[in-house]
């Protein structure tokens, strides 16, 4: 069953992006893995084909967009080639990152940084996990201190997406000795900073062209100016931002898993086995048409979450139930698909073979799948 | 995330069923099981409620309703405290046999049967399985012959929903020898036509109270008046027919396992083990909401689909995912829900244990989940 | 691939037991399905054929049998009809209230109940589970106080297998109030005994021959020669009888799945649908290819298992394993079943729909599989 | 439950292999996945311990070894380290291509390629699967064509173990055009031999190490003293080299699916998240008991097929049902094992990771696991 998420401006829109995809990203990806990074000059590219920042008001440049869904149509396009690297580099900036300027940036901070975000000059990073902590942000350990008028940052972060190339990082720090909710507040550390070093870039399962990487913040002194919102409010601007990101995930495994599926049905019903295509044979056959129901299931869910987005009314548990969804099915029609090439599911140059080592991290990262079922069961059983 | 299908009409006449349901339902459901069969009471007080015939016209003395979502609105009400007999025989009643009526009978068919299914003195039943042939239908050896102004059939039918009570049984038969899609042909065979009669109740898993039974027609003489369309019209109207079948079997699915999910989550919220409420172990915890996920996920299939129906465009595609979706769905709610009621689970005063035994012949009946695969894999893979 | 457990005495014993099945329980199934019951004349035509009591020593009757394969032979054949309640019930009296007696009754107690086991002429069950307290036996409130010469018992059970027919229950009850393991105390309540009472039989999902039922004391008299072992020591006996129980319970599974898998591909080779039989369609082949495999794999860990208790070094962990694992596959094989044979499935007449009923509660009972997974993890992980 | 398969000499030689894997292989895994190849001093020194082509006669320098327990002890050493390139290089050579020698060389062939196979001088592969055929040997296309004294051959071979370094492949070619079973023959092309050319290696998901590639024959001169066994016999070679070789699979699977576990565990254990031990939670500890009985039933089939191999009477049915079942087991251990170490269990760095990468094909090569479901259901039911 079709979609009814997207109206005219949408589609339109989706050829803008379908251009871009077709020529900047597809014929770059394979580089993009080796080099183990995605270079500046695509992000340029993709702000200046209006693909970035579209949430960032006209007045710092940007389309002022509140409707999701032109986000949606990013995603979906991306996902639509398997680049996931560059999906996660794009949600990480434009779901997250700018979501906290949007939410929390004063006028002055608004104006610093909004334009880099609309034309791909800045490439922004949220930094929350540390080695020891994992997703428990109660662990928290890096500390920002006052400092005259600035504050002083001492402490580790790991797992950060855009770590080696971000110009702008938003650090999650504790402030307060308290055990409470609001002992953490927000801070933007800028490239060049003194005392903010970068460690090595992580060697990944997948997601190879993703910078992933370790960040060391050693008395590190952050200008007062670079406060995010108010002091002690860190966890509060986390807890605002986590649905969107979360969304966000949902739908880029969504969309993977609709790619996924059609290049599995276009391989079974090519390739050949023992006489017959192997899509010919029953029990493959059966298997995608349990994952296709499973896909077309899951997308009603999804476009559901989309408008509830769109009209505030997006809950945290609601955004994980879409994620814990979306990256089991992402998970399973990878798998499937995988198989059904047979050998070929095997080697690199399929990209169902890429798939498979890009999607593991989506029911790890974001919260893993066991935090989204915490979530989950909290406001159903009330189990504390 | 909140179902978005009702409007206000349509949450007026839930006071009705509801009323109906706690009234005539839930007091009757033991005594229904225990005698094997639903009594003619119950189904005029539903007729005289408004519950059944809703799409008959004005003229037949219905609501002329062409909504389907009030349909939905007592399946909703009758699988919340679990009447899955009374579901199968309401759902057979309207959404299969009148839908052939509506569809294919004249007009002074029209007149003859379609006030009886507004009024509940009606109950319908469609016979197309036979012992041999299953769920193939181009096995099926019952024949209707031609003989003066009317016509002799012969054969054997059996899993007939309602067929010990049915008034008005729509047979399949067999009027020509090809083997292509035009051999097959209906006809309305009534109570006290000669030479059909009724085999032995079956005794089943469960649907106690849904008194499913055999039929043969040994020179059984329907009058040409009986006959509905056109002859060699069987199996077209049969296939027009199916998608809301499937639908209607998936909106049960769908409601008896919200129904079981909130039963189970209020038991696991009141019951206490080794100390604390089971609820409050994790494991439990977590594999409801998984299910409170997938359920959710399930509803906004399910009212994509129920829109499209509304609109014309529900596929028989569409149809057979959701019937394998929500009846798949159902199963794990219903096993989950009788494990965690522990040995309760496995006592029938327990409405999840008359839930278990009633629900495994979704997976099987309206075509099996097997077909359903079939049908979805012939769209998206063209296996012959 | 063949399981090598059995040698040539077992082979010879299990001609004694077919026989015995087929002509006594086969013919009988549906009449004590019907009754509600297992009539006495069968425990005693089973006594007669040496199939009950294998392990009473010589001097009581017995054959002093201490090769456990032997009842292995006799679970088997019952469970290759599907006799699950007649199953159930053997098991209680040879592998469970059995083992209590010979582990801790003293020569007189020895004297007087042990003969009744081989006969067939006693019924013994076990009654631990209460309504408040399901399986956690620190929550047992029934009690045994000291009164002159015997004891005094209060409180009530449920779930006891043979409970209208028992004539001889070993009760646990609370003989101290300390919250320790020294708490518990076993009592051989006989048929007759004033205050003990009988409720009714409970109405279950399946296993209708099995006459499980509450059970109630209402200040019984229990003379002091009916202790079962030291006062104090009932938690510990519970605790040694538990691998032997759950084996028990394992064993029956794994070869009611064996036997389920069997009836369900002599139905696809014979059963025609769409032009061909069901077992040539590859889905439904696949998955009993899948399932055989799995019956296989879950044999050898099984054998082992027999191995291990005849050794005397099958732990408890080793036996929740076994439980665990057998039941679940029991259900996966029997959850199949139904569905390949369709509407049939559904139907009570075939052994594969009985066979649906009757083993849901294997999951339960025994202590639930949540419980074996608890045991398990605590040897695995130490969790607390 | 503990593993009853070695005796005490196996325990003595797994002193020796251990050695080895510690100071030989633990060392230099890092090394070779970045050189994507094992050194060959690693093939030598493993022979210089012993450790390879045990089964090899005396007269060729083997131990002439006829207990394949000895190799199981080899595989279950190199699995507890992750080790599985080397793995599958290792079962190339020892269960495979010596296999064919063992049972088809004639003296001359024998006193020229067993010595190498002990003294890790030899590296063998195995040429079946073909680019247009996959796992339809029927599709062979690569043809043996006499000409003169010797044979040429033409035709290209892929996904072949040790395709870079072997200095001795076992071809796979058409010697007829018939369709039936005589068609094939196997020939030894040594490495040099004109016309033999090897293609690039292949860049796959995992088993970096491991030196896959495609393999090209273009008139290649192949004397006759090179061809192995009968003109016509190479199908029916093949099929009895099937059951070691998918043995051989299903073995690495379950050691490995073992170590994961024990990783896990230890992770579990060790790791603290939110307050207490991960493994202090009973969602994740209930999946690891579940993993744990998995795996220990597991063993119990393998060992059981060891058993039956070494007396001759595995069948290629079992061996089906090994290979399918374990390496099934391994994906679902190795996927909890990454969830369940979250992000790290997607660093590189983490031996779970590399599991995961490199097990993946386990559940394709050597047959896919639908081709072992094909083989089971064709001695279950015969389906054609």
């Amino acid at each position: 069953m079709r979609s009814d998420l997207f109206e005219t401006g949408h589609e339109d829109y989706r050829q803008t992006v379908r251009e871009f995809v077709k020529r900047r990203v597809v014929p770059n990806m394979e580089r993009w893995d080796t080099d183990r990074l995605i270079d500046r000059d695509t992000w340029r590219a993709a702000g200046a084909q209006g693909l970035l920042g579209l949430s960032v008001p006209a007045e710092y440049g940007g389309a002022g967009e509140s409707d999701y869904r032109y986000r949606v149509v990013v995603q979906q396009e991306i996902a639509r080639v398997g680049a996931a690297a560059l999906q996660s580099g794009f949600t990480t900036n434009d779901d997250i990152a700018l979501s906290y300027l949007l939410r929390h940036a004063d006028d002055d901070q608004r104006g610093r940084w909004l334009p880099g975000f609309v034309s791909g000059e800045t490439i922004g990073a949220i930094a929350m996990s540390e080695p020891a902590a994992g997703s428990d942000l109660r662990g928290i350990e890096t500390t920002a201190v006052r400092d005259g008028g600035g504050w002083v940052l001492n402490g580790s972060k790991t797992f950060i997406t855009s770590g080696i190339l971000a110009d702008l990082v938003i650090v999650f720090a504790r402030t307060g000795q308290e055990a409470g909710t609001g002992a953490f507040s927000l801070f933007v550390v800028e490239d060049g900073t003194p005392g903010f070093t970068r460690g090595r870039q992580l060697d990944k399962v997948g997601l190879h062209a993703q910078d992933t990487a370790e960040l060391f913040f050693t008395d590190a002194r952050v200008p007062a100016a670079n406060l995010l919102g108010e002091v002690g409010e860190g966890l509060h601007a986390l807890m605002r931002s986590l649905p969107l990101e979360r969304l966000g995930i949902a739908l880029s495994a969504q969309f993977s898993a609709e790619a996924v599926l059609e290049w599995t049905v276009e391989y079974v019903r090519q390739r050949r086995a023992f006489g017959r295509r192997i899509g010919d044979f029953q029990a493959p056959a059966f298997k995608l048409a349990e994952l296709s129901t499973a896909v077309e299931v899951s997308r009603a869910f999804l476009d559901r979450c989309v408008r509830e987005y769109n009209a505030g009314t997006l809950t945290a548990t609601d955004a994980a139930k879409a994620k814990l969804w979306a990256t089991d099915l992402q998970h399973d029609v990878i798998d499937t698909g995988v198989q059904l090439h047979g050998g070929y599911g095997y080697m690199m140059e399929y990209p169902v073979a890429k798939a498979f080592i890009d999607a593991r991290v989506q029911r790890i990262y974001g919260g893993t799948n066991e935090i989204m079922k915490e979530i989950i069961q909290r406001e159903l059983i009330g189990r504390s």
